[in-house]
């Protein structure tokens, strides 16, 4: 009954446009964490935040409080230096499938804990849980022992780490207030920082199928956890990259293993391996191995090694067939001429309206539903071509799916240069 | 299950600046009384409105959807035009008390739907239950009848007149959106609009025992709720009056029905007796009787008359004593002088906290604790006189209610002017 502050006056000191103290910070996280701060009050007060914004001294309060309201984890006792990724999230942003077995094959341990998609962009769990056997689950323990036999392990993260972070995120989602800045940096790191992993490279992706729109914006979160990050003594990078098309040929969860597969042995998309190989190479940088090349673990096979030994190790068959979806659609290129649009975010819409993604966090996803592109903006076709093609086993989806897609790619008499894949490097 | 929106989708619109659509206001404010649309997506929205703003389409279109959550109430079957009196809240206000028997004696009909207390000003119902059985609650038919047959009723607003916002205030009081003008304006306004008045004389108070602390906003609050009455064919009148000291020299339930008393009986003090007065004549006026002078009404004991009949007609006994409070405790002038300063949010503190009002609804309240005052600004006072007389029948509250009157009170050579009583006037 005796607690240190009242809500109203914590929100009302940010909804004033004051700097909240350190003690209001940790106070009200805290005590949203005991439920004595209603759902209510913290959805006002992240209203004010997202109008108002947060110093960066604030922020970083935020997050250590986000941190305390759980339990941190540690690597310390690991025999190889750790490092970890985190993307915004993107349409077809495959990358930590192949990008995890292969800075392992350099050395360094990657403890990948992910979570499931909701809304248009997929989750690196719904992904890998397209191949039979497959589990996401795993004690501490045994993703310890993973790591250090195995080097690699993409796995649910425990509902200890940040409890926080869990219910105002779940509460953000539903009030308008998911767009904060400080509030996504805050949620992305206090999950991080508690992990334990010794350095971080961040992917901050950039347009229509990002979180991000614009490049002010990405740049503002990506310096702000950068921040965050080194205030916690981890080795913090990040890249900001192009979204504005999706990655790779494929959205939906077996079609993208199938095409992570394909990069590990070798082939892919030229763009999914060039942002593989970029940021294995940022994550051994920040762990101290800047003498290994991963380019060459990917040539050799010692990544698709790892690969098929993590997979193995929590239930998967690296041999099994991947489903395919019980019915196709496809949509044909209506001129001659050069590819000059490629939606990301109306790609990612119908992949998820064709069962790929959820729209509630119960909902259930299908392995084999998405889409699949035969063409990326600068390639050439030629009228009747197949240009994308819609997996489902709902067929009823796809017109649904289709509208998604109208108006959202072009073809022309020669595509604009293709934006950079990687558009920046705050570090 | 088929909404017509997205909650979501709402709070999107306003937290990007953008007005909300008729069909938006409609939809979210009957979703949020169907309870389809969460507390904290409302608290979210509110913060939103609050920061943003709103347009005056915007303000008048909530207003009325307010109004058709819930009943409309009818006056069009009495013999007599209708007005209505509503105070933004004070330090001291018991106007109402000597205001509805007066107006009513000039020949219009005042249903005075009246709240209780919370914080640091009174309640109009917490006042009169100070008599001896006095009764608040009526229903519709006794409220009819005893408007026909007397001309003045005070009572308990129905729970069916806008219950949105009854849900949205609550909500307000501990998310920290209680200072949004468009919602201030549209609680009171759907409210009174609802009570189905045919005139309302708003009195706006300014100043520190007051919510509107300055002049802009107090006028900007004012300008609103003269255009929602008007585009709601309900003649209003605003007046701004001040509220840097307190209203009359008491503040406390059964006190301030003493000094009530002393109005109707042609005394008390000048303040009270002017704004009582004032507002009259613009009720009068409103209901378009402007031949008659309320004045007459107050010095020939007509409005005496009619309050006796209204107490009595609601089970209290008019001649019976008010209660005393057990003990008492003086403030004493420090110094020779003029009372240069009496701030009315520490009486109003004061009073409160010696058990005048509550914290919390489910609190009862002491019917003869409260604040004396002996002198006002402009008084001439000698060192030793008694300033103030606090009351209670808890003495263990008098130490906290002192505090709060400390350095809130001063004494000089000579007083500045006193600010003007009325300070402006819109219509």
């Amino acid at each position: 009954m005796s607690e240190r502050f009242d809500a109203v006056d914590v929100i009302r000191t940010k909804r004033d446009k004051q700097a909240l103290s350190d003690e209001q910070i940790d106070w009200v996280v805290d005590a949203y964490t005991r439920e004595v701060v209603a759902d209510e009050q913290m959805a006002a007060l992240a209203m004010a935040i997202l109008l108002n914004g947060m110093t960066r001294e604030e922020i970083s309060r935020w997050t250590n409080a986000m941190i305390a309201s759980g339990e941190r984890m540690d690597f310390s006792s690991l025999s190889r230096p750790t490092a970890d990724k985190h993307s915004t999230g993107g349409v077809g942003d495959k990358i930590t499938l192949p990008l995890a077995p292969l800075v392992a094959a350099c050395g360094v341990a990657v403890p990948q804990l992910s979570g499931r998609g909701l809304g248009h962009t997929g989750g690196t769990l719904d992904k890998l849980e397209a191949i039979p056997g497959w589990q996401a689950s795993l004690s501490n323990e045994a993703m310890l022992d993973q790591l250090e036999e195995i080097g690699a392990v993409i796995c649910a993260a425990g509902s200890g780490l940040a409890p926080a972070d869990k219910r105002l995120y779940a509460l953000r989602d539903v009030t308008g207030t998911v767009e904060a800045i400080p509030l996504i940096a805050s949620s992305i790191m206090s999950k991080k920082i508690a992990e334990g992993t010794g350095a971080l490279v961040l992917d901050v992706k950039v347009g229509s199928g990002a979180f991000m729109k614009d490049v002010e914006n990405a740049r503002e979160l990506a310096s702000t956890m950068v921040q965050l990050g080194k205030d916690a003594g981890v080795t913090t990078v990040a890249l900001l990259t192009d979204m504005s098309t999706p990655l790779g040929l494929t959205a939906g969860n077996g079609l993208e293993v199938q095409e992570s597969v394909e990069v590990l042995a070798g082939g892919g998309p030229s763009d999914v391996v060039e942002l593989t190989v970029e940021l294995a190479r940022e994550m051994l940088k920040a762990a101290g191995k800047d003498d290994v090349d991963p380019a060459d673990a990917l040539k050799d096979g010692r990544a698709m090694d790892v690969w098929r030994t993590m997979i193995a190790a929590q239930g998967g068959d690296p041999d099994a067939e991947l489903p395919t979806a019980k019915e196709a659609q496809v949509i044909e290129a209506d001129a001659d001429g050069v590819v000059t649009e490629l939606d990301a975010l109306a790609v990612g819409v119908a992949a998820w309206r064709l069962g790929a993604g959820r729209a509630r966090k119960e909902d259930k996803v299908q392995a084999a539903a998405g889409v699949q592109m035969h063409a990326k903006p600068g390639d050439r076709v030629r009228k009747g071509d197949p240009l994308l093609t819609l997996h489902t086993d709902t067929p009823e989806k796809f017109e649904r799916a289709a509208e998604a897609l109208e108006g959202k790619w072009a073809i022309g008499e020669s595509a604009d240069d293709r934006p950079d894949l990687i558009i920046d490097r705050i570090s």
